[in-house]
């Protein structure tokens, strides 16, 4: 039995396929012909880049708009001109081969990426390296493994799974899959979570010690591997993944209930998407409407900005999918760690406290009245709520707002009709607005809190920063005191308070959220019909008593030791 | 009368020195001898070296540790292995004289943090440019101009003031200098008003207009610089001139008073320090204490870390000279936007929200430890206080006083003595700690708010990028309620609560930090006497009438409003 960590929950018994890389060995080899190398490099360039598109257009059937992006931050290595001309350096100034060149400054790209202590930089190596072995690949006329030729039940066993290979797994027949590296926020976990197949990482020799064919059990929940495991072992996780499958099913029946703790409170249970296309996971997983529309994806899509037309027909798609259910759609929420080609942002020293979401929208206003007028004229298509991200100040709300209300006199005045009853409200995701709550609250619709940033200002600690990750704690007293603050606002001026950050969709927030009066939770759709069946099993007055004493703790530690000893979970 | 910033207040009269740059200007030439051409380069590099170890010298007798700081950065350009290594791969290469490729790569470095939209960076291109003018006038053979050979009274015209020529001002003799470029906040500026300097930046196009000799009356208070004014004007400035030395003067009768309001409450000034050096000038300033010696310039002075022996006495000297007086040390706060040689540093993308300060101690207890028994072992040489930098949650507080007290029992067993009275606080500069301040008032001795950092995260808003500038909002009513909360927590446990920040020294803050309770106010020593003045004049009682109101307010403009209509200034 191999011990690795849990990526992706489920069980899965099947032969084992290893998926083997080729060898990419290269030959410092020097060309007479430098001319004919460099046309050789750009051919391969070409090919790869119709490669990538052929796989991002297969993946975007399976993934999510959020997942499938990373299909274009590898369209972006391979149009990084940095990238090239260096290669193309080597080739003219060494007379090396082109494979030869393109190793070395892939390697010192990756290098350099993997010595900081950042998941950015290290998601940046690990996307250079995808797409430098596809370009060394086929430079070398070397066929790396297609997943998509699988024709059998299998557990995919491989060294590491590239976000492209993940991207072309047939669900139907890969049961789960293992490999040596990797963590629960890589790539591969996170597609595998999304496509709901069990996965197990972080196995260190695993693709030494199976064979194909192997017979393997693979646990997902626990994050173990067994290999050729005799029969009893076999029967018993047989029944635990029928017990699996059982829970899943029983998740299913929850998907048109309504969310209603056992003394009759009811919360709403939506979903975060970042493109039309998650809407059917929203209805297959029951969320009743969405709690966070990303924008950002609209225009990562293109290297040009996205027109008020095409958004238009984006917006309007979404509302009526969601069939009069409420829709929030956050605006443009780009910078900090997001970039987009179209928009040349400025170089800062700490991006995530630089000119990002909102105070970027403020700086061109051009993109910013776009999509608000796109927005305005998709309202009448259902329930918009129109919520802008970033707002640290009550000038901010109110210019941000003053911008949106002339763009509606503008359309009204052109006869186009808008939304009345369209809500205007804002992300609480800096600390500033979430001490001044009381004061918003009387001149915003609505709050949603974005705990992910709001922990992350809180504490003053880069959530992509491993050095300062014990620092992220969503459960921390002075959270839960900003989050108070923040939903008893709301209530006292008749608003409602959401929350879109990864706290909403996690198990042990659900009692403190529900004791605090959080209205809405949105979250990802897979993570709804879990959370719905933990908040049917609670009540409301028992999840206040809870709270009242987990806002007095004085740690993290202290407050998740509280819930866990009393709320079965 | 030429308009330009008012950069340090006072106002001079003298003749014109105009202190002009020879001309630079390199010709491209290619050079036979390229092993000659390069030990050209590096006996420059080292008779520049040198040259800047004088100015430091010279410049650590009239500034203080921080601002004599800048010379480190100048002397971490010139052992850039980057900047050295393109320049002699230039002069390898491309056979260019060494003049040539130094221009060239000194440029491209200029020009990368120039665009860059962030102080920090151009900060950095202002120190190349700096260093960079000094090697190529000494590789030209034409020495830069000398302001320490200056003779006579003299107001100084420039195109702009490297911070070595504002560091070998002889305050004596310069009475004032306006230039063509530069900002309130930029090294020449700083550097003039710790030198008590009038200055005026910012002249556009003053060196044109200026000859060598004419007369120059320059208002540092208004900005405006007059060239040859008539004899009524130079009796009108000659006036003004004499109330600002009288003011001066009646804030210097200050300087052994306490400062307590009209109405009897009592708060104590004290000073801000980077090094013993600035204890002369906390004493000249009336400085009732050191409510934070930053302890980073020990660290910077040298490629080593300072042994605990060197630390010891330079502590050992710092409370000796304040005589009893409190003296609150903070404990290293390295990483953010300060580097130190001896401790190599991760890249992070957000350093500001990165491993630094205490985070850092814990990752290198050593260096912790060493600095903690210094401090131990000086605590019996006055009333030391140690204050601990970044801490966000009671676990970190609890882990830094564990390791303290882990240190004063070895001493103590070692019989070393040790002070019994230590207090043990903590700055209050990230939002979580403000939030949670309650807790942490029953575990620590004081608290010491940080407004910069505090101002920073709670408005996620990098305090060094202009395109956030405008979210520096210490006055916004969120951070008075954040003080509040800090104030109140440390009074109800019997603690006192006092303030680090550039916000305690300012005017517009005193009314409010005095109705809010603040207990100790430490700033620029420079800043203490009129600070003190105006505190004189205001009673405490009318000042909680001011904050009750200010802390009800919307935006930060309206609390600035309220102050300036209220209390006299």
């Amino acid at each position: 039995m191999i011990k690795g960590i849990g990526a992706s929950s489920g069980i899965a018994i099947a032969k084992a396929y290893k998926l083997v890389m080729p060898d990419l060995t290269v030959t410092q080899n020097t060309v007479e012909d430098v001319a004919a190398e460099i046309k050789k490099f750009e051919d391969c360039m070409a090919e790869t880049a119709k490669q990538l598109e052929a796989i991002k257009e297969a993946a975007s059937k399976n993934l999510s708009a959020e997942e499938a992006a990373v299909f274009d931050a590898h369209a972006l290595v391979l149009q990084d001109p940095e990238l090239k001309t260096q290669v193309l350096d080597k080739i003219n100034n060494e007379k090396l081969c082109a494979e030869a060149a393109l190793d070395a400054v892939a390697n010192s790209f990756i290098a350099m990426f993997e010595m900081m202590d950042d998941d950015y930089f290290r998601e940046r190596a690990a996307d250079i390296k995808d797409v430098s072995r596809r370009l060394l690949a086929n430079l070398l006329g070397k066929p790396l493994p297609n997943p998509a030729l699988i024709d059998e039940e299998v557990v995919i066993i491989a060294d590491d799974l590239t976000p492209s290979d993940t991207a072309q797994l047939n669900k139907n027949l890969v049961r789960g899959f293992a490999t040596n590296i990797g963590g629960r926020t890589s790539h591969s976990a996170i597609m595998a979570r999304s496509l709901e197949i069990p996965a197990v990482v972080a196995c260190k020799t695993i693709t030494e010690e199976v064979k194909d064919g192997d017979l393997i059990v693979l646990d997902g929940i626990e994050g173990t591997v067994m290999i050729n495991p005799d029969e009893t072992t076999v029967k018993e996780y047989e029944t635990k993944r029928a017990e699996f499958i059982a829970y899943k099913e029983e998740l299913k029946k929850l998907v048109n209930e309504k969310t209603i703790t056992t003394d009759g409170h009811q919360v709403e249970l939506v979903a975060n998407i970042g493109s039309a296309k998650d809407l059917a996971g929203v209805k297959e997983n029951g969320g009743e409407g969405v709690g966070l529309f990303r924008t950002e994806f609209l225009y990562m899509e293109s290297a040009e900005l996205p027109t008020e037309e095409q958004q238009f027909e984006v917006y309007k798609e979404v509302l009526e999918g969601m069939e009069g259910k409420p829709v929030v759609v956050r605006t443009l929420d780009i910078g900090g760690d997001k970039e987009i080609e179209a928009i040349d942002l400025p170089k800062e020293m700490n991006p995530f406290l630089g000119v990002r979401a909102i105070r970027l929208c403020f700086q061109r206003e051009d993109i910013f009245r776009t999509q608000l007028r796109a927005l305005l004229r998709a309202s009448v298509y259902g329930d918009l709520r129109i919520m802008f991200p970033m707002i640290a100040t009550l000038q901010e709300f109110r210019k941000a707002k003053g911008i949106l209300m002339e763009e509606k006199e503008k359309l009204v005045a052109e006869g186009v009709k808008v939304s009345d009853t369209l809500q205007v409200g804002i992300m609480i995701e800096i600390p500033a607005a979430a001490v001044l709550a009381h004061k918003f609250a009387k001149e915003v619709d609505f709050f949603s809190v974005g705990t992910n940033d709001l922990v992350q200002y809180t504490f003053a600690a880069d959530r992509m920063s491993s050095g300062v990750s014990y620092l992220y704690q969503p459960f921390n007293p002075s959270i839960l005191n900003l989050l108070k603050h923040v939903i008893d606002s709301a209530h006292a001026e008749g608003k409602w308070a959401g929350m879109c950050g990864e706290m909403a969709g996690e198990a042990i927030a659900a009692p403190l959220l529900l004791g605090l009066g959080l209205d809405e939770f949105s979250m990802s759709a897979t993570s709804i019909l879990a959370q719905r069946k933990l908040i049917k099993s609670v009540s409301k007055a028992d999840m206040e008593a809870l709270v009242e004493k987990a806002l007095d703790c004085a740690t993290s530690e202290e407050v998740v030791e509280l819930v866990k000893s009393t709320v079965k979970m």
